[in-house]
This record gives C-alpha cells, sequence and structure tokens, in this order.
C-alpha cells in the first residue's frame, strides 16, 4: 500500500500559491488510516514513550490512535482559551504575526518521554513550540512523527541537527 | 477502574454558571485512556461499523483510536474553512446565534454504516447536525457514543426517541 495515494493535493488552499495536503482520504480508509498509525507506531516502538502530544487538531487524528497502540497517554497541545486548567503557553512567529498554543501544566511529568505526533510538518514553528513546552516541564522529547514532511522547507533537518529523533511517513 | 477519577470539573468555564467537564485527565492517564477506547468499541462491535464520524476538535480524541480499534475509517466534522474539498453544510441554532458544520462531500458513501464519537453531549446540536449531513449523504447512523453525558439536558432522551442507538460512558 502507497500511503500517499490516499493523500489528496489542492493547490490554493487555505490561499493562493500553497498546494494543501490534506490527508482526510487517509483518514476515511480503514486500510490505510490502520496503516499509517501502525507505521507511526512502528518508529516509536522501542522509544519507551509515556506521552503522546499533538498539536490541534490534525495532530489528534493520528497522535490518539498512535497513543493507545503504544500503551502511552495523549496530552493535547491546544490554541489559547480552549483548556479549562492550569496551562503553560508559548508564542512563536509567523511569516506576518504570531501563534500561541498552550499546554496544561500538569500534562508532562518531569522525567515522561514524549512522542509528538503532527499531521504535516510545515515550517515547524508549532511542534517547535510544542517542544520548547515540553522541555521546559520536564519532559524528553523521545520522538517527532509526521504523516506528511514539506521538504523544502528544511524543518526536520533542523530538528534533527538540534538532536531529534524524526520520523516521517511521507514527503513532499 | 471508574473513569469518573479521571474527569475535571472545572465551574465557570468557559462562561459562568457552566461546569466544565474536562476529560483531559483520562486522555493523560495510560490505562483510562484505553479504558474508555475499549468501552465505546465494545458498545459498537457489534453494529458493523464502516465509519466513524467524529466533531472537531474533541471528537477526533476518541473517535480515532475507537476507529481504528473498528477497523472502520474516521471522517472528521469540521468548523467552516477548514476542509480543503468539496463540503456539505449544516446550520444548527444555539441559545445566542448559531453554529454550522462541515463534512467533505465524499466522505459518507451510500449505505455506510456510521458511528457518531463526540466527548460530550450537552444539548445535542452539534450531533443531531453531523447526523443530518450523514443521513443526506446516505448514510445509515447505526450509533452514537459519548464519553459524558449531561442527562439535565435530556439529549439522549431525545436522540433515543429519534430511534438512535445512543452509549454514555459517564452521565453528569
Amino acid at each position: 500500500m502507497d500511503l500517499k495515494d490516499y493523500v489528496a493535493s489542492i493547490p490554493g488552499f487555505p490561499k493562493e500559491g500553497i498546494i494543501f495536503r490534506d490527508v482526510t482520504p487517509m483518514l476515511q480508509n480503514a486500510e490505510a488510516f490502520k496503516e499509517s498509525v501502525k507505521q507511526i507506531s512502528d518508529f516509536a516502538k522501542d522509544l519507551n514513550i509515556d506521552v503522546v502530544a499533538g498539536p490541534e487538531a490534525r495532530g489528534f487524528l493520528f497522535g490518539c490512535p498512535v497513543a493507545i497502540e503504544l500503551g502511552a497517554g495523549f496530552v493535547p497541545v491546544r490554541k489559547p482559551g480552549k483548556l479549562p486548567r492550569e496551562v503553560v503557553s508559548k508564542s512563536y512567529d509567523l511569516e506576518y504575526g504570531s501563534n500561541e498554543i498552550q499546554m496544561h501544566k500538569d500534562a508532562i511529568k518531569k522525567g515522561d518521554r514524549v512522542l509528538v505526533v503532527d499531521d504535516l510538518l510545515a515550517t515547524g514553528g508549532t511542534v517547535e513550540a510544542a517542544i520548547d513546552l515540553i522541555e521546559e516541564m520536564g519532559g524528553i522529547v523521545a520522538g517527532v512523527a509526521f504523516v506528511i514532511e514539506l521538504k523544502d522547507l528544511k524543518a526536520a533537518d533542523r530538528l534533527k541537527a538540534k538532536g531529534y529523533n524524526v520520523c516521517s511517513l511521507l514527503s513532499y
């Protein structure tokens, strides 16, 4: 099975000049969804993962079944105002403006081995902010996994240069 | 294991007068997360589910691992503007104003047996709009499952009166 057969490429979404890589066909197909979860879980199975962290909302799609497969907990990384208990926050710059993510302050315990999962690695801003929060809480980022990597943006190279163990199932 | 031990109750979130039932402690705990996914999957295992549909964003948290467990596909029910391909939309009334949800037009095939999964059943507006969309696309809503039901709002009674097979793991 070639998982690329289950990615739809949409030129001009959400704005002109961008080709959106849409994973919903992969989710919709039971075999392809299972295979994608298996491949990420296989990458992580010897990393002794305690917790999977996934950014809202598409990181939940793959991160949650991977957490169940690994016997780990799941921690959502959310936009501001969504988490009801005490949070830690991190802002990061975008081309225009900035974004902020939050995690519950008790989400990661000191020494937890964490796998960060998202559907797509583009510039890496969100995932790097999540890594910062996880490490500030005392967690160890044992792996970072994506279904899709946009390789021209070189974010995986940057993460690897910092010493992270990075997996992407597909690259464009 | 009592799953209620893994729900945090937050008075006044997101606004005064509401007690928010927070499932993040259940996700964070590997055993509790696995148990919640198992209980929903057990409810659905004889329903011949082809597709699990879950509303953004917390419906993804439980719906995706349940889909993997059942060997089904997963279809996201999203807020407007998030899905890149051709969509069907449904608006529904809130106490003040209205909300709209969207699904991809090819998300459900005629005759698909669909399980709708969300973390919490309150007034039922979102899930009823999702059911309408699924049925308009020719799907059969074979089950509707929630981790938490707010029973004073009686949405489960209304769904059952319409003939739906409803499961909620916990009620408040």
